[in-house]
Order: C-alpha cells, then structure tokens, then sequence
C-alpha cells in the first residue's frame, strides 16, 4: 500500500475527483494547505516595490491504494491538475504498512478499497 | 516508532483522545480534513433528483509511537470511533525513523513519549 | 529522500521559513492543526477548578529534501523553534519514495528542489 500525497491548485480538485472516481478510486482525504515550491526566494518587483513569493493557497489530497493503482493515479493526477504554469504542484509517494476499517476492523487490501 | 493516522468523525474526537489518556498516549495532532470513502461514486436521490455522495467533514488524528504500543492504540481507535454505520473512518500505519523534541533536543524514544 | 514534518508554535513560522530560504530551501508546505504533547493528562488548578491541559493551537511544516540536507534542516528548526518552555514542538522524519514535479512530470531528486 502506498500514499499518494499530491499538493495541488485549489481550482484543480474536482476535476481530480472526477477523475479518481471514473477509475474507481473514492477514498480520498481533503486537506486545505499553504505553501511555496522553488520560486520561494526569488523576489519580484510590483509597482516600484521589491516583494518576496507569498504562500500561495493550495489543497492537499491523500489517497491511499494499492501498489498496482500507484502509476495509473500518479498519470491521471498529472493530466487533471496540469496547466503548465509554475505552481501546478508536487507529488509525494510514501509506504503506508497497514490500512484498518474502523467500521468492520477489515485490513490490508479489502480495507484500502 | 510509527505513525497512526486515524481519519474518524469529529464527533469522536474527544471520546477518542480521553480514552487514549487513560492507557498514557498524550501527544497527538489533529486536524480538520474531509473526505471520501468507497461510498464515493455511489449516486443517492433525494426529492426526485440523483446526487452524489460529497465529501463529509472528518477529523484527521495523528499520534506517533512506539511499535509496542501499535495494537494497543488501533484496538482503543477501533472501540472508540465505531458506530457501525458505514463511513467511521479508516486508520492508516506508516513508518517514522526519528522523533525530535524541539526543546531539548532529545531523539528517538525518549521524545516520542 | 524524506519527510521532515515539524509542529511548531504558530508564531516560530515566520522565523523558520526565512531561515530555511536562507539555505536554500523553498519549498514546503504549512498545515494548521493543533495538539498536545507529553502534559496532556496533567491537570492544573485554575481559579480553585482542576482542568485538563486543552488542544493547543500548532502549525504544521512539511517539507520534503534529499536525504544530504536532513541534519541541516534539523538543525535549522531546533534553533529556530526553540523557545526552552514546554510545547515548542516534534520533528517527524519519514521516507519519501517518490517525487513529482506536476508541471514537468520530473521525478526523483530534480523534482524536491
Ligand atoms: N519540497 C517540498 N516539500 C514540501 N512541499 C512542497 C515542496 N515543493 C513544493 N511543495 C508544495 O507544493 C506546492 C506547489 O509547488 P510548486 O508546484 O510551486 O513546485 P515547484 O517545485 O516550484 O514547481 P514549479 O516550478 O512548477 O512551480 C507548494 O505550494 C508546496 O505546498
Ligand atoms: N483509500 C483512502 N485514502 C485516503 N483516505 C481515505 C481512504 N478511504 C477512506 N479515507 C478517508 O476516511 C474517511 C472515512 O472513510 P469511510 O469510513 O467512509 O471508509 P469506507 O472504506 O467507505 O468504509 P465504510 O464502508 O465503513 O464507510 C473518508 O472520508 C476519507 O477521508
Ligand atoms: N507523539 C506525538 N504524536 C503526534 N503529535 C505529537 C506527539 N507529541 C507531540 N505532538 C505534537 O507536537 C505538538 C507540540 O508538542 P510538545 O512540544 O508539547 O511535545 P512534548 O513532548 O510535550 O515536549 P515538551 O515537554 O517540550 O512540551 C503537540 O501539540 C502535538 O501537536
Ligand atoms: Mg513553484
Ligand atoms: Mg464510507
Ligand atoms: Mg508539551
């Protein structure tokens, strides 16, 4: 089981649902979050003023699946949330040991589902 | 040392977190996230009109511990956030190599507890 | 490459991210969240009633590095978050597997910078 952790542009969520959903993919957990990426430290000037990068609002979605859905969702998370300006997000991939339905106390591949 | 991530009702939080207390487990992180389950996709109708299921306000709970106390803490999840209605929530275990305590600069056991 | 989540005291964060700027580090991600440490459980008195130590509101930094820059980054944040008072916060270190840069489709170490 893997954790699929993608960093994204607000706008670009429910199109990633969407999507996520079209290939069977529901479990998805929502975070709302603020970062910078690597333009962080670069300044800019805006009317005469010198400014520094901003956190920029962004939203994090966490899906865990099985290791045989991993390339599929990592493709499809890349078309949906694409627009080929700076800031379009980060994709973090990390193990997860066990998965556990509270409801049924279920593990491993039946609970991830 | 692993991380339990425990993505339950807000409505059991405080259930959750007095129970954990009561075995010693008082360090943990929370969080207000949302979500989807395998429900997602699963259209409903409600007077007359089809829907689907939304995202649902969760609560996403983070302890770090140590291996020893791993079954301890998801059978204590298990019995405090169960309802028996689908949509309880789902507990994810991952790896952590460190655990630093900022203050004193202590590492591995001794600053997870 | 790895993981390196630290809960800090919301007004340290500031003060972190212009140090990491300083070394080079742009990216990341701030969540808020809130929790407690070790002194959950403890009680104090207040005003002749005994209560429990409350949710304390946190600020989660995550950032993801290579693996050469882990000690630096710790480091950075022990001197910056320190305050010497209790509850200045935990360093979680975990794997990463994987990283990809959504625009460019990069992956491995030229997508963390
Ligand atoms: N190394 C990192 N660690 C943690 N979070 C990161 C990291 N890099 C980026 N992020 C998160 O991803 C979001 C989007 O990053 P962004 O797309 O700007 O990355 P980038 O590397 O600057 O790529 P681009 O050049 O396409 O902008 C950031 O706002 C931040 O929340
Ligand atoms: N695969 C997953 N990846 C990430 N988050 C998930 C996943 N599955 C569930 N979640 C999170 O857990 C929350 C609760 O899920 P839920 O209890 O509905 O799971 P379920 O598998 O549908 O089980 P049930 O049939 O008991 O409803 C979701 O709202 C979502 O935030
Ligand atoms: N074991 C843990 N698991 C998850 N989160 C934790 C854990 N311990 C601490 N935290 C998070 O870190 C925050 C700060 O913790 P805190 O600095 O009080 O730790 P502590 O171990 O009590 O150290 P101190 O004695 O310096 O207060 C908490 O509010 C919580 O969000
Ligand atoms: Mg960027
Ligand atoms: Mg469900
Ligand atoms: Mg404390």
């Amino acid at each position: 089981m893997k954790k699929i952790e993608a960093i994204i542009r607000p706008g670009k969520f429910q199109t990633l649902r969407d999507r996520l959903s079209s290939i069977g993919i529901g479990g998805l957990t929502v975070t709302e979050a603020a970062g910078t990426g690597k333009q962080k430290g670069q300044t800019g000037v805006f009317r005469g003023t010198t400014f520094q990068v901003q956190l920029l609002p962004k939203v994090k979605v966490e899906i865990v699946a099985d290791e045989h859905q991993l390339d599929e969702i990592i493709d499809l998370i890349i078309e949906s949330c694409s627009t080929g300006d700076i800031g379009d997000g980060k994709i973090f991939i990390s193990p997860i040991e066990q998965t556990i339905r509270i409801r049924t106390g279920e593990r491993g591949e039946n609970a991830v589902i």
